[in-house]
């Protein structure tokens, strides 16, 4: 039947998850609380809130990334279009940039299957070996490390454990994404974790589904490239952005 | 030059809008705070932080609409890819369903122009008739009114004016809001206000940029879509929605 | 470097492929001409034009598709932005419908890989066998066979592979599509040939790229939403769809 | 009702526009015949083929545009889902570049309203004066003039002309736009027509519709963005163009 339980109109009333949207959920839930309500039909706990809000500012944009660049050159041919710049802008979250942390939780999850006991430490280091070298025999990389800047570690990662464990969320994935990252330097390999791993290690520990996590990457991105809009309508480098490349091949000719 | 005030990276750290991410805004700012930080430099108040949240709930998706059915039908042919069923979804975020919410703020903020005291409730209604008089002459469309199935108004409204209310940001858009469904109203007209127009009296009230405007919608309808592709993997309906379509005509052979 | 060798322009000219696109291409190529000149840096053979032609014929659309529907649904919210319409009617085109003809031709030219002999009927039927086991063992499906509709057989496959033999195209992949058809139809399995096989097998047998393969399939339902859309304009179906929808539920009033 | 007049399928026949899509279409339609059939359910008169192959052959795409660049750099990210890279490229043919095709088309038809005699050439050159006028007065650019690189004029206009008056599309709009170029001269601008003032000539010349112009600029760029897309997969430049931009800001540490 073509229906969905999250939701249905009346002419009076709107219920979404079974509450009355006016009465029961404006101005009583937050943006995270909805996010939870929508996904999975419940309330988060105030643990899982503050995780669920550290992976959502994560996720937001920082800098020229490609999801941002692909935005403010698509604003550029299209600005009374800002619904398509931001679509453009998320349309690069696929397997190798934020989309990952879809496949990162995966790896985790599929890592972690014979693992009963996360104090562990042994079987937990056997279970990241394995991991590598079975991603390694189907010539896939192992997700959720390395980073083209930071190379000797991601910032972001220390902080991330550091409230993971505070709010009850430092369990078997995260500990085996660890061990990954401790294999691959004692293989000699500098691929620290980075905050892909982190938050798919996070997703894992919180029993989030993968497909919830990149959703939770796009959301979260979706309001950083709005931030990268609203600069390029007030200060473009679109067109320079544009000239800038061509000037890299000599055989144009650039204004 | 092509940079960005939003943020930069180096070895050891990465800056957004002059703070430290890892040490300075992960587990510090939530989702909300780290929007504003993202899109205007600062944080939000108080106040604000209500309203923002007020406005992004609004926008999750509730029930099968026009961009819940495209994500769901995209979605049907490349599951791999969920960034590709959430862009679809969004692209329908134009001047007639969501996006519109830009629309109306803008319209708001040209129609109170003139208009210094809000409490004049005379000139606010002089405003609306005039505001509605050159929609007409234009032959466009008045935005942030009427509602296929809320007929009799829409249960979103009178709960986002009390918290508006309460929260200090029903000022002369808000108004200027109410005095155009007032006025239409009073035309015969069965078009009460809807929540495009509580949504675009808000960003308008809470001097937010109309864009931010329908960034903010689409930030909360991101979430919405990632709600019903979730559904939609567990209990698909897109094929079924298929074979309905097909059966309207009759030519047509369904399975 | 940041180049590309597709072309690049100066202040009276503009070269593609070492060609002067004013002097050397318009009015000289046409369409089929320039997708090879772009895509592969030469010119078609009269044969290969017949076959792209069919190609992008094939992936024209017909009828009420999921990417149709998809690009209607997505209109009715931005009527001002036929681009975003187009593009949510394209990003459906996945593993599952349409850019599946990407993963079939790979399907083959791996499959095809230990054949060097078409006439080897023994050897190509074995290979079929071998590949439809190997698919069972990884759980993935076969690939171009099947369809829902077309039960008995998809009209457009005897053509395609009739055309395929007139202009030359009919070589080991064409064979080997036809033996896994007729393998699953010995293990009593109603999955004939679709024209996504057929598609693929010309794509594989005209030694084209199995990524060129889906764009081509991307170009020509490109040209099909676009008729979809004129058509929406004209005798617009999407609200009707949506209360249609709505209306599956009986919880839902509609208007 | 939901249904549409383009086609319909049985279980054993595809029919579009009332021919059967196996017997009557695929091997004796081209692509062209086929836009055709599938937007205006008709087919193309030899002098419409040559023109509609100009249109596609003008749009597909040369040297390193936004829209190349931006499905280059989603490419990058999700290197999986073709469909997101060239819906990304697309997502850019707005207002401002290839989209704005259909804009210059429709302003040409609008200004050519009260034009009855194409041969009265100081009845075109004050329509020309009166719509550069009210565009500047409604604080709107005239369309289809100007290029930031070809300043003395784009190549392909001439070219372009000289083919519609060849296959007699040189009428009312064709002139009207050349009498706008002129004007702008005599009022010291340096805005000469280009290639999408031309394409705007050629689609009002021949009577379509503007939207149609904007869908055929979208079917030849998708043929071009696929060209990007084999080439960036081959010899790839997306991570050498992040990195080209991080470096642009001193504060950012580039590897």
């Amino acid at each position: 039947m073509v229906k969905t339980e999250i939701g249905y109109t009346t002419v009076d009333a709107i219920t979404v998850r079974g509450l009355n949207l006016a009465n029961d959920i404006l101005g009583k839930f937050d943006f995270v609380d909805m996010v939870v309500l929508t996904t999975m039909g419940r309330k988060p706990s105030a643990q899982e809130k503050v995780m669920l809000n550290l992976l959502l500012v994560t996720a937001a944009d920082h800098g020229l990334t490609p999801s941002a660049l692909s935005a403010r050159l698509t604003y550029l041919g299209a600005p009374e279009a800002l619904q398509g710049a931001v679509a453009s802008g998320l349309l690069g979250a696929g397997s190798v940039f934020l989309g990952t942390t879809q496949n990162a939780a995966q790896m985790l999850i599929d890592g972690a299957q014979g693992l009963s006991d996360a104090s562990d430490e042994q079987a937990v280091a056997k279970a990241a070996a394995d991991l590598v070298a079975s991603m390694k025999a189907a010539r896939r990389p192992v997700f959720g490390v390395g980073h083209p800047i930071h190379v000797n570690g991601d910032p972001r990662v220390p902080v991330m454990r550091e409230i993971s464990q505070a709010e009850g969320f430092y369990g078997i994935h995260w500990r085996l994404m660890d061990a990954i990252a401790a294999h691959l330097q004692s293989l000699g390999k500098r691929l620290p974790m980075n905050a892909v791993g982190a938050c798919a290690a996070i997703i894992a520990d919180m029993k989030l589904d993968p497909l919830l996590g990149r959703g939770l990457m796009l959301t979260g991105r979706c309001a950083g490239l709005v931030g990268h809009i609203l600069e390029e309508r007030a200060t473009p480098i679109g067109q320079e952005l544009w000239d800038l490349v061509l000037s890299q091949d000599p055989r144009n000719e650039v204004p």
